[in-house]
């Protein structure tokens, strides 16, 4: 059996590398409660000399794990919980017979805490696979790490503590700032600009051409997609989103975006910081949204239209036209029973019509 | 011109593995009527020695092809369909003129059948494409097939006659069971689980970061997402299919599911066995979708809801709320010509002011 | 550190190569006027020997870069541009203070001028990569670029000038025609034919199964998908788009279909010729869509229905039925402040009562 071995082929990693890029222990499996508290901020009522390792919900928590509540309706599973340590609100501290991590934003505390119990990344001993395949005019930083199969080209610059997934494309001239993460098999063209600390998931694709064509005699004239794309630091892709390059400008991602799985960002589309995107919406050409926004899923915003900081958008919405005024903004029919759903489309079809008809009986009813 | 050759780098293959995991001849390309017959549970009107090579519809069958007819308003077709052998309903026997393989349902039949036809995987003559990087801490059943520029990292389990092909990516300790095909360029996070005989098409992304993080004063904390994803047998996956692994605990996919193509399923979600989603669709995170049930395309399922068995939602529709019926649901507006739409769509916006008008009417006759 | 090294693994390409198909100069950076006028069949007023480089907004253009006007709301940026010379339309000639270029599409001219200005290909010194693996019964071009990690199975046909990027797999008996180019980590199953000049971004996925199962007993019965792809001339596939393979006859793009990202076609669709489908669109099996037809964004066409040609679909539509006359057409609710709307879908629900109670409230005036 030929097999390439992909944890020997080089030596031994020389300096200690920390992939998370969290300043935690790699090795650590359990931590105390004095540290989780420590590192979220929470006060310790109870021993806080215990152990817990791995996380659970109130309902599924086995014995020596965390919990957290957040919700009121959880309330319920509090006094029967298995968790050993619970981060909760002050006021249900007394509803926990165990040992309570409490602060105003559980929640908060909880995604903190969550951080501590991901499954860390080995060390890993190879810092540029053998198999990738780095131009000799690209720039790495030091502290890299490159998987197997990888392709670099001319021009790119890799920040410091950046990990590059197996299969990945980076095109000519694309810089990837310091402890970014671009997991398996995305594609990043040429003359992508990417911050800091963002996160990239399997199958994105960042700067392929924007959907920009002029009807010419009936055909399509492509126009050539001459800008690129510029991603601030902290921002989030999912897996399968796609970010097209401008068409004269650059298409931007402010720093803070967080995107879902299946988004599709149109070229010249500029999203502001902290806003978050659902999965499955898209932002047509040209389109701006503001700072803070939260767009649910399977959302569509038409091109050319401007949405003001604030504004929340609710699932399968189609924003039709800018949007002047934080708020929130929805579209749709509500769910209905087939069978009574298509007697009130039939009736909405009429749905002019019967104003009309009101309006008449309304002057008839006057006139008298 | 320099090139790998990738049917040629190492020797032939010792053992005979039948890459289709379907006990059929790779070599075959003519079938006995009889065989066919037997193959699918059918009775012949006809020739049964006759042999027959291809599939075709009865409008575009050749001579020598099998065809089907599983709906009525093909039936037209029958007299003159150019096919050697139709397999159809006893009705129907006496409007065809060549063989018939008679069963009760036609469309079942095909199904079966249409497996006899499809080109078979040539016998390949690697076993772990020399490319392919292999952790020596993986482990691999004696008889799977790697492609080039895999990558399967330590800690993976590969059952028996597994097809994984090129570019794929497979994490830390995931697992995937017997006879399952993995098509080009998906990936596969760490600690997923795959069952047997299920198929997953390229782009693909399984176990990527759920979209979970906490508001912290206008920014975003990210959570780890520390569940899996576990997959029962029978599943398929389409292309560019994105199911994020669990926040805590896992993301299920019960066995039986079927997900066509670019379907994103969010984390903790639970889909119920059997149960198909059409392309596009969305299932937001923590909703869970009973058993049989059939999503059709580009529906959205809000969060934190519950679906029974047994349900059906048409089309484009947003489920917003939980569903405690089996029955079939639906949302929007039916389509129309866009100038008559535009009008109804004005008046959709004053319906809540309407209604109110028609109760005004309503007491004014009544008052009379 | 150990890296393959992408740009001089192997000699200087022996023939010149013009990796972008179009007979310009790779090399050129800035284009005189006159050069200009004549590739796009414009007018000059002004200094015709005037040097341009790159192209910029009216708003954002810098001295030296050229511009264009095409829609009348620009038209006040045109006293205050930066931009030396621009293509506009002979009524905004005497605005404009600099170079003009004439001519009666402005737009059109912006198309064509804009590939003056794309980042030229670099000449590569590798025609087909030393990690590329390519089956020995493929035929292959004489002059083909074939990157790194690309697989191409047996009996591929792959025809003069095509650029094939990093990672991409190329199934059995696939034909590509010239100048195609396929950008890295695309995938084209077997037996998928491709024309010439079309263009195909990352992650986009050719010939997967078409989602076929026949119901049996509660489970699902796979149906193999033994139809292919055939994609016509000129045609350009966005990034994450999906088009599967037909279940018996082939699923058929027709020449000059234009699909941006993340649409899906599902099996046995046909596009007729010169249609646009813009993003994150889906178009269910076996339904046919008529030529120069254009589908907004987020677009659902429902499977077994036709759309004759010139028929344009508003964003979010769901097409229920045939469509047998050109023109435009829509669903969906308009976009509403939620509190409003969700007062008017409670309406929603009453409708077919409230065009009941309508009815009875005429008919009480009409007796009377």
């Amino acid at each position: 059996m030929t097999r390439g071995c992909w944890d020997c082929v080089v030596g031994v990693c020389d300096w200690g590398v920390d992939l998370d890029n969290d300043g935690l222990d790699n090795e650590r499996v359990t931590w105390a409660v004095h540290e989780i508290a420590a590192h979220i901020g929470a006060r310790v009522v109870g021993d806080d000399q215990l152990e817990v390792a791995g996380m659970g919900t109130l309902q599924n928590a086995m014995p020596g794990q965390l919990s957290f509540l957040a919700q009121p309706k959880y309330v319920k599973f509090l006094a029967s919980t298995a968790a050993s340590a619970v981060i909760l609100h002050e006021q249900y501290c007394d509803q926990f017979k165990g040992v309570a991590l409490v602060l105003d934003n559980p929640y908060l505390g909880y995604a903190k805490a969550s951080h501590l119990f991901r499954q860390r990344r080995a060390m890993r001993s190879a810092l540029i696979h053998p198999s990738a395949l780095v131009s000799a005019d690209a720039q790495l930083s030091g502290k890299v790490y490159v998987g197997p199969n990888v392709v670099i080209e001319a021009g790119a610059r890799i920040g410091e503590g950046v990990d590059i997934g197996a299969n990945v494309f980076i095109g000519r001239n694309t810089c990837i700032g310091a402890n970014t993460t671009v997991n398996p098999n995305v594609v990043i063209y040429d003359g992508v600009s990417i911050g800091e600390r963002v996160i990239i998931h399997s199958a994105a694709v960042i700067g392929a051409d924007g959907f920009g064509f002029a009807p010419d005699q009936g055909r399509w004239q492509k126009i050539a997609q001459l800008g690129g794309v510029r991603i601030g630091n902290d921002v989030e892709i999912g897996a399968g989103t796609t970010i097209d390059r401008g068409a004269i400008d650059d298409t931007v991602l402010e720093n803070g975006v967080i995107l879902d799985n299946q988004v599709q960002i149109a070229h010249n589309v500029v999203i502001g910081k902290n806003t978050a995107i659902a999965g499955c919406s898209a932002i047509a050409g040209s389109s701006v949204v503001g700072e803070c926004c939260t767009i649910a899923g399977g959302v569509g915003v038409v091109g050319h239209v401007t949405i003001v900081d604030h504004v929340h958008i609710t699932a399968m919405t189609l924003v039709t036209k800018s949007i002047s005024r934080p708020g929130s903004y929805s579209s749709g029919s509500g769910l209905s029973e087939s069978g009574q759903w298509r007697k009130n489309v039939a009736r909405f079809k009429q749905l002019d019509r019967m104003a009309k008809r009101l309006k008449v009986l309304e002057q008839a009813i006057l006139d008298e």
